[in-house]
C-alpha cells in the first residue's frame, strides 16, 4: 500500500488519477455486433451466445418453468434476506416519489412539472463466477415503483444454457416478466433495437464489464439513454483515532475484492492509524478467498495522511468518490461539506456492504469521478419530468407584451405573430 | 404541406421518422479542435475564433467594461420584459427544490437522500443573427437557484470582438459572473479542458448548432455531462374545431421559423380543420421576415388526420414531440395520457412562445424523440442527488445477516467478513 503524508495541492491530480483504460478495440468489436444484431436479430444473439457463452440455445427467452424451478432451488434463508433487502430498498425509494409541482407564475398563468415513467426499460445483469441477484434490486425495485410499462430484463447463461436460479427467483420477485438469456455487447445490440424475441427499450440500466460499458455508450447513438457512465468501483474512507482500524481494513478490502482495477482510498490526519489499518489488511487479506485479486487491488491503493480536517474535505471534494465511509469524531463536517460523492456511510457500524445490499439505498452509483456531475440511481432515474401550462385570456394579456418584445428582439417574428394574433382577437 | 388522412399503424414509423444526419466529417474537426485547446490552451482559442469568427481578440475574457456599457444600450422596455420573464422562471424552479428525503427502513438504519448542486457548470450560447438571451434565463436561473459555485457563459464575438449587448446584460442580471467571447467547439473544448482563462466545469448546457453539438458529445468522452442529446427542434399540434385555426397556424409557423429542418405536425380528428389550417399558413407565412427558412421546414410538415383520439394519443406518445399543444374540447384526456412529451400548452391561449419566454417553464427540451426517456432542463438538472446512510449497532445486527448471507451468495466474502468483523465485536 503507499503511503502518502501531506501532499502538497499541486501534487492532487496526479495522486487522485484513476486508471485509464483504451477501448478503441472493443469499439469495433461492438461496431461489428451492433450491425448484425440490427440486421439479423435473434439470429445474431444466438451466434454470439455460442461464441462467447459456449452455449448453443434455440430459444432466447427463460422460460416460465425454469422461473417456477428456481423458486424450488433458492434456500429459505436466502429468500428471506433478499426480503428483507427488498422491503428496506422499496421503502427509502418510494418515499422519493415527489408530488407534481404546481405555481401560478403570473395570473393567468398557470405552470406544473409532472414526472411520468420512462415506458420502456432494460435492465442488464452480469453473469459470470458470482450471480448479482442484488443488482436486481436495485433496478426492477425502483423502476416498479416507477410504473415502467415494460420492464426487460437480460442476463448471460452459464454453459448448460441456463441464468442462476438467484437471478430469476429475484427477478420474478421484483416482477420482472420477461427475462432473456443473452449477455454481453449482444444484450446490449439486442434491447436497442428490439430482436424478434427482445422488445426495444427505451432506457438501459446495469453494471458489466468494459465490452457491456463500451456496447451501452454505442446505444447511446442509436437514441437509447443509459443509467450512467462506467468505471471501476471505488470507496474512499476517512477516518481518524475513533475509527477500528479492523473495521476500516475490511471495507478497503470489500472493495478491494471487486477487482484488481478497483480503487480504495484511506485519507487521514492520524499516522497511528494509518500503520494500524495497513496492519490490519495484511492479516485479514490472507483469510479472503478471492485474496489474488484484492492483492492487486490493495497494491495501487493509497493512505494519505492530512494535516486537518479542512484539506481532506477538499482533496476527497477532488476525488468525488462512489462510496464514501466516514469514520471520524466530527462526522457532521464531512456530511455537510461533502459535495461530490455517490453514496456516504456514516460511523462505525455502517460498512459499504450494508449499502451494497441492504440499507436501502440504491448500490448503482457513479465512479470515475462522475459523482461530480452524476447522481447514483434513484426514482427519477426512471422517470423523467415533463413540464404544463395553460395560459388563461388574463393570462396571455399578462405576458404576451413581454413575449412580443423578447421574440421580436430575437428576430423570431412568427413567435411574436403566434402572441400578436391572440391579443388582437382578445382586444376586438 | 403533407396531408395524411387515416394512416394505417404499420405507417406511423415511417410516417414519424426524422431526418436522419451524418456527423462522420465534423468529428474529425472536432477531434482536432478538441485536441489543439486542450494542448494550447487560450492560444488555440484565439486562433479558432479567428478563424470561424473573423476576429482577432487579444483576451477572450469579456471585461467589466463592457457589461457595464451593454445594460445602457438595452432599451428599457426590453429590460422589463426579460425581468418579467426572470421572474416566472424564479418562481416556477423556485417550486421545484425538493427537501431531503429520510427513511429508516429498519430500526437503527437511517437512509436519506440529498440534492447537492454541481460545483462547476459551463452556460453555450449561440451567436449568429439573433441574440438568444432567453436562454441565459433558462439556464443561469435554475443554475443560481441550485447553488452551483462556479457558473461559465461562452458565446462567440461578432466581427467587432463583441457579444450583443441583450446577452451580456441577461447574463449579469443572472449573476453569471465570468463570461468569454468563444463559441462553436473551441467554446466546448475550452470548457471541457479549461485554458488559462476558462475554468473547467463538470456540466456543460445549451443548444448549438450541427458542430457544437457534437463537440459536446466530444466532451462526454472526457468525463464532462451535459443537458442532453440535442436535435431539430420541434412542434406537435393536436386540435379539433374548438381551435382557433389562425392560432394553430401561427404556432405551426413559429416552429417553422427556427429553421428548414425543424419538425412540424398537426394531428386532428376534424378535416375541416386539417383544410383551414392549411389555408391559414398559406397566408400568414407571406408576411414572416424568416419566410424562406419556414417554406422548407412547413414543406415537410405533416397534417394527419385520425378516427379518434384514442389513435391519436398512441401516435403522439409513438412520436414524443419536445413541443405538445393541446387544442381540444377534451384537452384532460390528453394531458392524463400523455406519456413521452417535452413540454405541453394546454388551451388556445397558450402558445409554444409563451413556454420560449416567459410562463416560466424551461425551453430547454428534449427532441428528436429523446422526450421518451430524457426530462427538459429543471432545477434538478444542476444537481446531483446523493444518498446517506448510518448503522446503529442495533441497525447492524438487524440487517447484519441478511448482508452476509447476500454476501455469501455472490461470492464476495470481504463483503460478508465486514459485517461478520462487526457484529463479532458487538457480541463479544
Amino acid at each position: 500500500m503507499k503511503k502518502i503524508y501531506n501532499p502538497p495541492r499541486t501534487d492532487w491530480k496526479d495522486l487522485l488519477r484513476r486508471p485509464t483504460r483504451t477501448v478503441a478495440d472493443i469499439e469495433m468489436q461492438v461496431t461489428t455486433i451492433f450491425g448484425e444484431v440490427e440486421q439479423n436479430g435473434d439470429r445474431a444473439l444466438i451466434k454470439y451466445t455460442e461464441r462467447f457463452d459456449k452455449v448453443d440455445l434455440d430459444r432466447i427467452k427463460v422460460p416460465e418453468t425454469d422461473i417456477t424451478a428456481a423458486e424450488k432451488e433458492v434456500s429459505d434463508e436466502l429468500k428471506q434476506a433478499i426480503q428483507l433487502a427488498k422491503m428496506n430498498i422499496e421503502s427509502f425509494h418510494k418515499a422519493q416519489i415527489t408530488d407534481k409541482v404546481e405555481v401560478e407564475t403570473t395570473r393567468g398563468v398557470q405552470c406544473w412539472q409532472e414526472k411520468r415513467p420512462i415506458q420502456k426499460v432494460g435492465l442488464y445483469i452480469p453473469g459470470g463466477t458470482a450471480p448479482l441477484f442484488s443488482t436486481i434490486l436495485m433496478l426492477a425495485v425502483p423502476a416498479a415503483i416507477a410504473g415502467c410499462r415494460d420492464v426487460v430484463l437480460c442476463s448471460p447463461p452459464n454453459r448448460e444454457g441456463k441464468i442462476h436460479p438467484a437471478i430469476l427467483y429475484t427477478a420474478r420477485l421484483c416482477g420482472v416478466e420477461d427475462i432473456f438469456k443473452v449477455g454481453g455487447i449482444q444484450a446490449i445490440a439486442g434491447m436497442t433495437f428490439g430482436t424478434e424475441s427482445i422488445p426495444q427499450v427505451y432506457k438501459i440500466f446495469g453494471p458489466g464489464n468494459q465490452y457491456v460499458t463500451v456496447a451501452k455508450q454505442m446505444a447511446t447513438k442509436y437514441g437509447v439513454a443509459i443509467d450512467m457512465p462506467a468505471g471501476p468501483s471505488e470507496l474512499l474512507v476517512v477516518a481518524d483515532d475513533t475509527a477500528d482500524a479492523s473495521f476500516v481494513a475490511s471495507d478497503l478490502l470489500s472493495q478491494a475484492e471487486h477487482g484488481a482495477d478497483s480503487q480504495v482510498i484511506l485519507v487521514s490526519t492520524s499516522k497511528a492509524l494509518i500503520q494500524e489499518v495497513e496492519k490490519e489488511v495484511e492479516m485479514q487479506i490472507k483469510a479472503l478467498p478471492r485474496q489474488e485479486i484484492a492483492q492487486k487491488a490493495i497494491a495501487n491503493s493509497k493512505l494519505i495522511h492530512v494535516a486537518d480536517d479542512r484539506i481532506a474535505i477538499d482533496l476527497i471534494n477532488a476525488y468525488g468518490p462512489e462510496h464514501f465511509i466516514v469514520c471520524v469524531g466530527n462526522a457532521d463536517f464531512y456530511v455537510d461539506n461533502i459535495m461530490n460523492a455517490g453514496s456516504i456511510f456514516i460511523g462505525n457500524y455502517t460498512p459499504e456492504s450494508a449499502g451494497d445490499y441492504a440499507s436501502g439505498t440504491n448500490h448503482t452509483l457513479p465512479t470515475n469521478g462522475y459523482a461530480k456531475q452524476y447522481s447514483g440511481v434513484n426514482l427519477d432515474s426512471f422517470m423523467k419530468s415533463m413540464s404544463f401550462q395553460k395560459v388563461s385570456k388574463e393570462g396571455i394579456k399578462n405576458i404576451g407584451p413581454a413575449i412580443e418584445l423578447m421574440a421580436a428582439a430575437e428576430g423570431l417574428e412568427a413567435h411574436k405573430n403566434a402572441v400578436t394574433l391572440r391579443l388582437a382577437k382578445l382586444k376586438g
